[in-house]
Order: structure tokens, then sequence, then C-alpha cells
């Protein structure tokens, strides 16, 4: 669609989105100096200092393609970015995944203790709902609410706890493309695509169609997102990974990969990538961000 | 300060309102044949047929002070009901007080397993926030989202969720009744706190002075909530209990009983009943449910 995203121009752009939505986290978070002192520390843990930062790089694409200022944005970013780390926290421990290996560090119940990752989880949850709750100064208070009840749909029992749950049933069973679908339009997808929404709804510029288009590209990227984490985790070797590598085949989790075979799975990949650019076209270049995004999401992996 | 608080009429207002509340939960509460079926399940489990409903009392009786509309404080006894449920779910876990019985019933993680009792928590609180994020006819969005900032101040790091961080690091250490104080107005006093602002927010008729009476109000029945329960746990056996008792001696956490002693803890549950009633004395009868609730609190136990 455009020709720069091999440049250093999204490069540089994703760099500062990333720095900002550090800064944004870092001050969004209480300091670990604040009593309960151990419990802000392992907040800060596992929010600050890795991650793509995947989902804030969205909101602030979107919000651009918006006309969104890049203050509320940041709220915004924080939001989900919140949710994320969250939802990590909580899906690493031993109950979970029991994963001791996470961004390149240790998982937060290894680092601190599983009460402390619990109670991480769950504070870093209420931090994200507080973040659009509290005051914006220039973001409507009837914008906010719309956005907290999109947050919280997305997240909850019928979004990304939901597919966490479909998830564990999953374990060992069979499942078909449709039900694998199913289940990271849930546990991926939700979130990823409320990232996309809550960016476009902070600014003002979009038609109910365009909001309905760009709805439709953060539901393909959610779960092109997750083809290529597929891809990934069967590929790649924990150092590179930052991660775990191959736990996916090791919990006998279905995934793309194990369902469809590695080269299908790089098909299905490039499909949904021309299928988010399609998507993105009658924005033109005001959607260049979010067009590199998607390139960058597939392409990451091969 | 009224003498109705001994008859009929007073039990008859909480089963009325604790019917209602059930109501309005089983209504938020996504049906358990829902998918995720099972997290659906779990999630009624933990929440349905059961507990006093103290917080939904608090906010129904703040709420019918500031003349505020009884379905709007349905969807605010929800919210809190539900972040009270979720942090049950989560104390109960083995990494937490590793409890196997609460309200009569085996824990959420005993009847279903830990995961599924650990997304449930999840879940729960999501909902709570979204309860007052969706819309509710009638109570402005300015409102709503303020709402939200408080229920999640109340809940986080720097209020519920902090306090359990707190108590977690207070096993087998000696506290002052200052450190006791601080713990139980984060883990218990800030959510009950929270339900009596928040019902009385419902509504429009106070002043900030009254706010601030009400506010003084839920700070004192907070921590008398706490005082009770640790004389209800050092003196009632299991079966009346509903929840394991002892368990605060057995696991070696301080309490008011084992700082205070029994006379004394009462005897101090007795001063704060009277700072409760003078708090409200300047509302007159408006404040008669307030007021019955503050001595059902405390004469429950003794």
């Amino acid at each position: 669609m455009i020709d720069t995203h091999k440049g250093g121009d999204f490069r540089d752009w994703m760099a500062g989105i990333q720095a900002r939505t550090e800064t944004a986290l870092a001050e969004v978070l209480p300091e670990a100096t604040i009593a309960p002192a151990r419990l802000h520390s392992a907040m800060r843990y596992a929010v600050l200092g890795g991650g793509k930062r995947v989902r804030p790089l969205l909101a602030h694409a979107a919000g651009e393609l918006a006309g969104a200022d890049a203050r509320h944005l940041d709220r915004v970013a924080c939001a989900v970015e919140l949710i994320h780390a969250y939802s990590l926290v909580h899906d690493d421990l031993p109950c979970m995944d029991d994963d001791v290996l996470r961004r390149g560090k240790p998982t937060v119940h290894v680092e601190y203790d599983e009460a402390t990752a619990l109670l991480a989880g769950d504070a870093l949850q209420t931090l994200a709902f507080q973040t659009l709750a509290d005051n914006i100064p220039g973001l409507e208070p009837a914008v906010r609410v719309e956005m907290l009840a999109q947050l919280a749909l997305a997240s909850g029992s019928r979004g990304m706890a939901g597919g966490q749950a479909i998830d564990l049933a999953s374990v060992g069973v069979q499942l078909t493309r449709e039900e694998l679908e199913f289940m990271h339009v849930h546990k991926t997808g939700a979130l990823i695509r409320a990232a996309v929404l809550l960016g476009a709804r902070a600014g003002g510029r979009l038609s109910a169609a365009d909001l309905g288009r760009l709805d439709h590209y953060g539901k393909v990227i959610g779960l092109l997102f997750q083809v290529v984490d597929d891809i990934l985790d069967a590929e790649a070797d924990t150092a590179t990974l930052g991660k775990t590598a191959g736990k996916d085949a090791d919990n006998d989790k279905p995934t793309y990969v194990s369902l469809l075979g590695r080269t299908e799975a790089r098909r299905l990949a490039e499909d949904m990538l021309a299928d988010a650019q399609r998507t993105l076209a009658p924005f033109g270049t005001g959607a260049g961000r979010l067009s590199q995004l998607a390139d960058y999401i597939v392409h990451r992996a091969f």
C-alpha cells in the first residue's frame, strides 16, 4: 500500500511510541516506594522494561488516523497494556501455564512469590480501568465510559478471560479450525481489537462505517497475531523468543501450526495480511501506520 | 437514634434488598449455558445464593438517603458485590489463605479447579467495572465515570488489593494497633466505604459536607466490620460462621482480638458504633437504615 514500511521512518515511529508508552506506564504505576512496596514493585516489574507494546502501537496508529490527541492515546495505550500485562502474570502462574520465563526475565511469581503475583495481576487489572476512569483533560466522560465498557467487554468472560478458559479446556483436545479461531478471537483477538477501536474512539473524526472498517482490521490483526505467534513458538528458540519456546507443543495445546502445518499456517498469515491491507485501502495514506504494523506483525516472524 | 432497629421492619427491608440484589446479580452475570460454560458456571457459583450482602445493603441505605433511583442502586450494589466476590475467590486460593469452605459451601477452586477459580475471579472483577460502564438509563456518564474511578481506587493496590498484600506480609509479625488499622482500612474498609459513597453519589441530593459525613461513617463502619469479624472468628464455630473458624489464629495472623483481647475488642466495637451513630445524627430519620445497619453489623456478633 505504501512503500515506506521497510524504511527507518516506521522503526523511528515505533521506537517513539514505545518510549512514550514506557514513560506513561511508569507514571500511571504507583512508585515502588509507596506502601505496599512489594506489591507495587511487582506491578512495575511485570509491566516496565519489556514487551513490544503491540497494543499501544495499534492504539496510537488508529488514533492518529482518527485525529486523536497523543496524550489521550497514551492513556488508552496504558489501559490496554495494563490489561495485557495482568493477563500475562496470571497466565504464567503454576495453576495456569506454569511458566518461569517472560520477556527474557523470570516470571513475576518466580521473582516474587505466587501470592504477590496473583495480587499484582489483580491490581494491574484494576489500574487499567482506573487509567480511563480518572479524569483525562479534554476527553469527555461519555467517551471514557464507552471506552471502559468496550475494554471490559474485551477483557472479561466473553473476551480475553473467556478465551483463556477455552484454552485451558482445549489441552489435549483435537480442535477444528473453527474452534481454534473461536478460542483465539477471544484470548488474543478481543484485546487487540479493543486497542484499535479505543484508539480510534479517542479521536472524533471517524464515521460509523470507518469504525466498522477499523473493527474488521482489528479482528483480522488479532487473529493474525496469534497465527504468527504459533509459527514463532514452533520455530524460534527460547533465547530469541524471550519466553519458553515450544511450550505449546510441550503442553499438548492446539495451534495453527499443529492444525495446518507450517507451510499452510504461513499462507494463512499472508492471506490475512492481504485482507487487513484491503480493509485499510479506503483510508489512503492516513492508515499508513496501521498498514505498516500489519506488515510488521507478520514479518517479525519470517 | 431511632428505635425501630430491633423490629421486623428492618429485617424486612434487609430481606428485600438482599432479594433484589440476588436478582440483579443473576441478571448481570452471564448465564452458565453461554460459552465458556464452565467459567460462567464458576462465576455464578462464587456470587449467587449466599452472603449477607453487607455492601449492597450499605449502598442502598446511603442511596435512599440521597434520593437515588433504586434501579441505579441495584447496579452500584452489583458492582461492589462483584468486587467483593472476586476478592473472596482469589483470597481462598491455595497460594493465599488456602481455604476450602466459604458461605457454607466448598470454595471455588475446590468445587471447580484452581485455574478456573483464578479466571473466574479475574472475570468477576472485569464484570464489576462493566456493570457501571455499560449504559444505565438516567445515570449520567459523568457520574458513572466518577463512580468507576472511586471503585477502582478502593479496589486496587492502594485499596483492597493493597490491604491483602499487607495482610500477607503481616503473618507471624507483631503489629501495632496503628499498623493493624492501616491494613484493615485498606483490606476491608476501602470497599465498604466505596459502597456507601457510590450509593450516595447515585442520588443528587447531598452536599459536599453531607458526602464528607457519609465518608466518615463508611470509614468507621469498614473498620468496625473487621473488628467484629475478628471477634466472630475467635468465638464462633465453623458451622455458624459458614467459613473456617479460628483460621486467623491458626494462620498466626494479627487480629483485634489477639492484639487487644476480647473484652477490649468488644469495647472498641461499641465505641466505633457510637461514633458512626453520632456521624449520622445530622441526617435525622433519613439515615435510619444506615443507623440500623451499623447496629446490625455489631450485634450480629454478641
